[in-house]
């Protein structure tokens, strides 16, 4: 019988959304709990390590996002087929996440100031997104279309959701210039199950 | 025949000692680069996404440290059975990567006023330090001494090479009053291919 899944997170995509998006490849249902903003400071206290998404596997609950991705992942046959092949997918995963603590670092939630807000995201687009996208776009050109191994990974589930999710917090298109990630992410929302899952989602402002 | 390793880091244990505890504990000779932070400017350049550690196998550079521990780890016997095992181990892992996130955000290094980073370190100390270690300490209890599923694996060595790192950087005692924690780090730090490592390595600021 397929195990019991409910994912908590806010009513975003952020951090969550990969882990949707892999559920929804899977084919697995899953109750979709959203809090919002405001709604958090009240519910922080009674989740592990006061941190979401929480992802509710038969009752067993479990934090941390990426390690959840890596999880429902290979489980969906999306890992590499040795040691190796899952240290250059784990590589890219990381690098991403090293992208998202950049704009984790801006803090614009906390801006009141909405020129403020502006001027760091202009900053943001014009020196951390092309050093990234830059290398993500050559690796992904040396790998045949994907993020490692030459074939679909849950790594390149993971970066199409994080530029999805990028891009609806800051309200900037990040992918036009580098066609290589831009094919990559027509390839993976075209995916039936992840294109019926986009489709049918909530709308939200992050 | 056993791979050529060639370790890249900075004259520090930081983020990559918990690579060097991993490659002595699997028994492997490796080439132990080291930079100081002065020389860094210069070589930053020339390393992949301008980030260290960087490890070179066989000729083949990769980057990003946790992905290696996994690597290294996983390689030397030490990870999980099967995936809920390795997804408890990656739990931790990221769990202790918050916990240094925190610490970075503080960003110690560029401080040039002594009393400012006394007071940040202070706060940390107070505030920072117990929230994680109360709850490493109470899963190393509930896991019989380790991390994850009640046996040694790569995620005991990552934790207890990173607040090695914390306590010299910071130059405080982090695990006297976690028991649980203090017992782990014993443990670890007995294992004879560690200790011969820990003696032997050269000291450093952090």
């Amino acid at each position: 019988m397929s195990p019991k899944y409910k994912l908590t997170y806010f009513n975003g995509k952020g951090i969550g959304e990969s882990l949707r998006w892999l559920l929804a490849y899977s084919g697995e249902e899953f109750e979709d709990i959203r809090f919002t903003i405001e709604e958090w400071p009240s519910i922080k206290p009674t989740i592990p390590y006061g941190k979401l998404p929480v992802l509710d596997i038969d009752g067993k609950k479990a934090s941390q996002s990426v390690a959840l991705a890596r999880y429902l992942g290979k489980q969906a046959g999306l890992g590499g087929k040795d040691l190796w092949e899952d240290l250059q997918i784990d590589i890219i995963v990381d690098t991403i996440g090293d992208f998202r603590n950049e704009l984790k670092s801006l803090k614009l939630r906390q801006d009141k100031d909405e020129k403020v807000k502006a001027e760091k995201i202009e900053k943001f687009a014009k020196e951390i997104i092309p050093f990234y996208m830059n290398k993500l776009d050559a690796i992904v050109k040396e790998n045949h279309g994907y993020v490692a191994n030459g074939k679909l990974s849950w790594g390149d589930i993971y970066l199409v959701s994080m530029v999805d999710f990028v891009s609806t917090f800051i309200a900037r298109d990040l992918l036009t210039p580098y066609s290589n990630l831009a094919a990559l992410q027509k390839k993976i929302t075209s995916i039936p199950k992840i294109k019926a899952w986009i489709d049918k989602r909530p709308d939200s402002e992050f």
